[in-house]
C-alpha cells in the first residue's frame, strides 16, 4: 500500500496542464486563473501626494512664523501649479503634492484665520502625509503571477495598474459518470433496495465550487457495449473523466472492463480510511488520452478521496500554482482511536469541527463512512497519521472543507 | 469613537432579512443559501445493508462448520430472498441483508472451495460489516437548517434524502458607485494626476464571491442634481447600495448631500485601522428605505472596511446563519508596532501570511494604507487590539482572507 503522500505525488507527476488560454476583460477576472505574469506598466502612485485631507506647505516656510496665507487649492484629479513661497496649498486626500511643498499637515491640526491665512498649531516634519511616488508599485514591478486564482484583492491591483484585461486559463472540462444500479433520482420513489444518487450532485457541485465546468455524464449503462459508448461519447467532450463506483475489485458493473478496453486503468492501493482503492488512468480519445479517476461509490469515501487526490490533481491541470491540500495546525479534542483498538494502519481523515478562536478539533460521533451526515456536519477533516494514537491536547493537522 | 465589535454589533441590529425566496431544482443548489430546515422523509440506509463485498451468514450456522454452499447472490439494488439455512449468501457492498443472516465476512477472509463451498478463515462476530437501516439518518431528523450555505457536503446529504427543490433566498442586488474626479478606468491612459478605478472591480468581485447579484453602479457624476438622479436610479434596482469614496469630511463631491436629500446617513466613527469613518445610512426609493454604505475611497481601508463591517451586514440580510467574520488563532512571528512606536489607539488589521501548518503570521513589510499590493500579497489579515503591543510567539487572531 502506498501512503497518502506518495500515492499523491505518483498521481500528481503524471498531471500536466491540460488548460488552454483565453482573453478575458477587467469584469470577468474573478476566480479565473491567470495564464500570464502581470508586471506593472506605472508607478503607483505616479506621483506625491497628499495621504489626508489639509495644507500643502514647505516646512522651512515655518521656521519663523506660524500662519501662512492659501494660494490654491488642489483637488484629486486636478493638476497643481508650484507652490508659491510662503504660502500653503488647501490639498485633499489623493490630490498631487505641489512642487515646492515637502509635507501636508492635517487640516485638525490647523486653524483658518480671520484674515484667511492658515495657523499651524504644532511643528511639522518634512515628508509628512506624503505619500511617494512609485510607493506602492514601481513600474515593471511583477503584480500577480501566473498560476494565482484572482480574487478581488488581485482585480483591485491588477485595476490600479491599468490593467483592464488578461491570459487566463479556460475552465476544464470535468465530467462525472455515475455507477449502480441501486441508485434512484431524488424526487422519485425508492424501490426494494433503491439508495438515491448522491455522489453525481456532490462531485458536480465539488467542481462548480472549484470553477471548472461540471458535465453531467449520466448513469453508468447496465451492458459493456452501452457502456464502452457511454464512456467514448463522454471522453470526446471532456477534459477529464471522473466515475464514482463501478471500479472496485467485485463491483458487479462494466465501467472498469469498458475502461481497460477503451484505454487503461490501475488501481492504486492508498493506505487511507475513508477510501478503497482508488482507479486512476485514462480514456483514449480522437483528441488524445483523457485521464479518468474512479472514486469510491461510497458517498464519504468518494468525497475524502476526492480532496485528497483528484482535486490536486485537477487544480494543477487546471494551471494553477497552488494545488496541494492547505492543511492547518489545530489541537485535538478528542481521543482516537478508541481506548480498546490499536491505532489504525491506514491514515484516517475524521469528519471534525474546529472552532476558529482556540482551533480546537472535536470528531463526529459516529466515524463509519456509510454516515454522510458526518460530513455535512463538519467544517474540517482531521488527520490522524498511521500508527498514531491522539489524546486531547495533541496537535494535528485539519483540511477545512470550506472551498 | 466606537471599537469594532461595537460598531459592527451596532450596525447589525440595524440589519433586516431582505432576500425574498425562490425555488430551486438539485442542480442549482450549489452556494445557495437555504431559506427553509429541510427533515428527512426517509430511513437512511433504508434496510441493513452489506459494508463489504463479502458474504452473509448467520453466524450461529458456523458454530460447528467452517464451510457452508451459497445460495444466493445479492447485488446492490436488489431484493434479495431469506437466507436459506445453514448456507451464506454472495454480497456485494450496498446490498440489502438478507432476512436470517446477521453478519457480513469481507471475501479476503474466506476461500471459495473446489466444491463451491465458501469457507470462513476467522471467527466471524454477529453484526459484522453490517450498516443498519436508519444509521446515517432517521425519518425525522433534521438535515440541514435554514441559513446554511450549500456546499457540496451539504448538496450530497440533501440528494441522499431524496431531495430534488428546496427553498433558497434569492441573491440580494448590491450596486456599487465609484466617486471621485481623479478616477480612470483601467485601459485608458492616464491624465496628470489620475489614477485608476480599482475598488470598482475590487467591490464587484468581493460581491460575486459572496454569491450576490453585483450590479456597476458606475462612476458619479460631479453636480449634485446628477448625483441625485444618479442614487435615485441605483437605488431603484438595488436592494443595498455601496459607495466607495465620497462621504468623509472634506470630501469635494456630492455622494453626501445626495444622500442626506435623498434618505438618511450617519458618519461612524470607529476606532479602527486601516479605515476612515464609515458611513450607513439609506437612501428612500419607491419600495423602501434601500440601506446605503459609504466606503473609504482608499482601497485598503475600502477592503478591510467592507470585510468587517458591509460583509456581515449583507450575509445577515440575505439570510445566512453565520455572517460574522471567521477568526482564526494563529501565533506571531512579527513584532508590532515597531519599538519606538506606542501601540496604537484603534484595532489595527495588518496586512499578513498565515502559513497552514504551525500557523505562523508574518506581516507584509509596509503597512502604509496606500499600498494594495500588500492585500494582494496577503492571505489574512491580523488583528491587534488597541493599546496591545505584538511580540513573536504571542497568540493573535487573524481573519482568513479567502472566501
Amino acid at each position: 500500500m502506498l501512503d497518502v503522500a506518495d500515492a499523491r505525488q505518483n498521481i500528481l507527476d503524471r498531471c500536466e496542464l491540460l488548460a488552454s488560454t483565453e482573453l478575458v476583460m477587467l469584469q470577468a477576472f474573478g476566480q479565473r486563473v491567470l495564464a500570464q505574469t502581470v508586471s506593472a506598466t506605472i508607478n503607483v502612485p505616479g506621483w506625491d501626494n497628499s495621504a489626508m485631507d489639509g495644507y500643502a506647505v514647505n516646512v522651512a516656510d515655518l521656521q519663523n512664523i506660524t500662519a501662512l496665507p492659501v494660494s490654491q487649492t488642489i483637488a484629486a484629479g486636478t493638476h497643481p501649479q508650484p507652490l508659491a513661497a510662503a504660502t500653503v496649498a488647501r490639498i485633499f486626500t489623493g490630490a498631487p503634492v505641489p512642487e515646492g511643498a515637502d509635507a501636508v499637515e492635517m487640516q485638525e491640526n490647523t486653524r483658518v484665520r480671520d484674515d484667511g491665512c492658515v495657523e499651524f498649531v504644532n511643528s511639522v516634519k518634512p515628508g509628512a502625509n506624503i505619500r511617494r511616488c512609485g510607493q506602492d508599485i514601481k513600474a515593471g514591478d511583477q503584480v500577480v503571477a501566473r498560476g494565482a486564482r484572482l480574487q478581488a484583492q488581485h482585480v483591485g491591483l491588477l485595476a490600479s495598474v491599468g490593467v483592464s484585461e488578461v491570459q487566463v486559463y479556460k475552465p476544464l472540462r470535468v465530467a462525472v459518470l455515475s455507477t449502480g444500479d441501486e441508485l434512484a433520482e431524488p424526487g422519485e420513489a425508492l424501490e426494494p433496495g433503491q439508495i438515491y444518487n448522491s455522489n453525481r450532485y456532490m462531485l458536480l457541485c465539488l467542481l462548480e465550487q472549484l470553477g471548472f465546468e461540471a458535465l453531467d455524464g449520466g448513469q453508468v449503462a447496465d451492458d459493456f457495449d452501452s457502456t464502452c459508448a457511454q464512456l467514448q461519447a463522454v471522453s470526446a467532450n471532456a477534459d477529464i473523466v471522473i466515475s464514482s463506483g463501478g471500479v472496485s475489485v467485485g463491483d458487479e458493473d462494466h465501467v472498469k472492463a469498458a475502461v481497460e478496453t477503451i484505454g487503461q486503468l490501475d488501481l492504486w492501493k492508498i493506505a487511507v480510511k475513508p477510501g478503497k482503492p482508488l482507479a486512476f488512468g485514462h480514456l483514449d480519445s480522437a483528441s488524445g488520452a483523457v485521464p479518468f479517476f474512479g472514486l469510491p461509490g461510497n458517498p464519504v469515501s468518494a468525497f475524502v478521496t476526492f480532496l485528497l487526490f483528484v482535486q490536486p490533481y485537477l487544480l494543477k491541470a487546471q494551471g494553477l500554482s497552488e494545488y496541494l491540500p492547505s492543511m492547518l495546525s489545530a489541537t485535538a479534542d478528542f481521543s482516537w482511536p478508541a481506548v480498546d483498538k490499536k491505532p489504525g494502519k491506514r491514515e484516517e481523515y475524521l469528519r471534525a469541527r474546529c472552532s476558529g478562536v482556540g482551533r480546537r478539533v472535536e470528531i463526529y460521533p459516529n466515524q463509519s463512512s456509510g454516515v454522510l451526515s458526518s460530513v455535512s456536519w463538519s467544517n474540517c477533516l482531521a488527520r490522524v497519521p498511521a500508527g498514531v494514537r491522539i489524546e486531547p491536547g495533541d496537535e494535528i493537522e485539519i483540511l477545512p472543507l470550506s472551498i
